[in-house]
């Protein structure tokens, strides 16, 4: 089979190699489509060594039909549709022993810790395997996993119908927060800078502003008459937006800070004394962000195709990324098994 | 009457006013116990000249017995001991109308905005007055403010019962939180480095180590089996403490941001992103935990002598704040009628 693997940075290649059988518990994928996102591109910068173990395909977001599975595995016809859902919990930790396995303390991340989806055949433990209604396109079921994200983070923010959200950042899971949110039935400001990405939200149906040419705090206590945010999304990543995102905020109103960030960034505690204030991380998901996710796209509620820029062929790979490099699409397919 | 004024920075005086008739709705307090607090000697300080108007009688920790009422208030006899709850809201902010009228946008603080108890006759607002059991002293009567405070940082924790809670900072506000989340049946580390204060911690029962001399994370990572703690009060005040704080909290554990942090401090949001962190603001306090902290003292529960270091007579109140202002007093009560 064809893989696309990981060679070290800034360099993959597309080699033949021997497709492994999937092993006990196991479920083997023809993987369609993988997304690539913001992580991926992390590994193609070499910042993610120490995870990663070259040569190695990775890829996370995808999905396809199973080809065959392992001993042991139950309930999954050959052909049937699926996606994955790539965290692999030891189930042993605290994490783990309080519910929260999603955030395990010794989690693998499948297509980062172990190979991911950018190859035809592709084999991930059963429990990770999230099957498929027939009527939702392969397209679009690759973009399960970050709409899953979206999912998770809207929910962790605890947002109802009826609240004001503000979404700092349109990348794609800014967008894709917005749109949740919007679905959730709630009002949704997003700011964006970059007129691009301002259009693709246009698109979607998401009013963005751009940050720079207005006052962003004044717009929105004076759209919420004088009350501020109910909930902050910062999935920018940036210094600057994670300091403003707790001005946003009303009395006891919540930021979820999406975006990574990886140093330590100057936060006004004060606020967040004076406001009663709650801030709160937001990390992958779970089973029911997936299955919200997966069930979103499948009623046809979600304007995805907007969202991705273009579907390459796996020979192209290495093009792929070094476009997201350059900021120059919003998703990128990769189409995988012929 | 005698009243002890606030004239402008570092300068206190006590002088003989006329006192003044209750006015309709409010309530005449011959006010038996004052404590002074951080907040009054920020005022001492002359940090806060902008919310006093000097002279201004100041404090808002008390204890007193009812002397008169205005017209209109019912349900009080003369001499019935009471507190006050020192918050005057607007009733009509957005914070008001989402029921956090203790966190109102236009709050007045009665004994800041407006005068305080460090007078012996003290008019009030009668829905700031808080009956009393008899049973409690009028001495212990005067912390029910500040472990109101208590109260409320805990509760906003969700501590709750076989929970572990770091405490950082054993001040009067540290050392109450302690005891409070004790109470709730949790198990509690206060880290403190000035060691009269880790003494008085031993007096009331609590573990205080000096976060100095050990390496604070691993031993609540080691006393939580490698989890982390559920619960952490930020008290100090200080940035490092502040940074330091999330660094021991478990996949999903709450900070709790009691202490006021004037200027924007780092704070580590990549662990708030990856473990799934919750950062709490905490201020004031609510009907329910002015009346939780009445409760519990008049229960006797609360080993409090050991934080009242001495009480004053009222003409000695600017030795008392110069005294406070050389860290030399855990708590101090001003005896203010006689």
């Amino acid at each position: 089979m064809r893989a696309a693997r990981y060679q070290g940075a800034r360099d993959f290649r597309v080699e033949a190699v021997e497709a492994a059988e999937p092993a006990a518990g196991e479920v083997q994928i023809k993987v369609a489509y993988a997304g690539i996102c913001g992580t991926d591109l992390h590994i193609f910068h070499g910042h993610m060594d120490a995870r990663v173990s070259a040569p190695q395909s990775i890829g996370h977001e995808m999905s396809g039909t199973v080809a065959a599975v392992g001993e042991g595995v139950t309930g999954l016809a050959i052909g049937q549709p699926v996606t994955v859902m790539p965290l692999a919990p030891c189930n042993d930790c605290p994490a783990c022993r309080a519910g929260h396995s999603h955030i395990c303390q010794n989690l693998d991340f499948i297509g980062i810790e172990t190979p991911g989806a950018l190859q035809e055949l592709w084999n991930v433990p059963a429990h990770a395997v999230v099957a498929l209604d027939a009527g939702l396109s392969l397209e679009h079921a690759a973009l399960i996993e970050p709409l899953a994200v979206a999912c998770h983070d809207v929910r962790r923010a605890r947002l109802v119908a009826g609240e004001f959200a503000v979404v700092v950042g349109g990348g794609p899971i800014g967008q894709l927060i917005a749109l949740v949110a919007q679905a959730t039935g709630a009002q949704v400001v997003l700011f964006e800078p970059n007129a691009d990405r301002r259009q693709v939200s246009a698109e979607l149906g998401i009013e963005a502003l751009d940050p720079l040419s207005l006052d962003p705090v004044a717009l929105v206590e004076e759209r919420t008459g004088g009350a501020g945010a109910d909930v902050v999304f910062e999935v920018a990543g940036v210094a600057p937006t994670a300091l403003q995102s707790v001005e946003f905020a009303r009395v006891r109103g919540r930021i979820v800070i999406v975006a990574i960030h990886p140093n330590p960034v100057p936060m006004n505690l004060h606020r967040m004394f004076w406001r009663e204030l709650e801030i709160l991380g937001a990390r992958v998901y779970e089973r029911e962000d997936f299955e919200r996710a997966a069930a979103l796209l499948t009623a046809g509620e979600m304007p995805v195709d907007t969202l991705i820029t273009e579907i390459i062929p796996l020979d192209r790979v290495q093009q792929a990324f070094e476009r997201l490099e350059r900021a120059d699409a919003m998703k990128l397919l990769v189409a995988v098994a012929e």
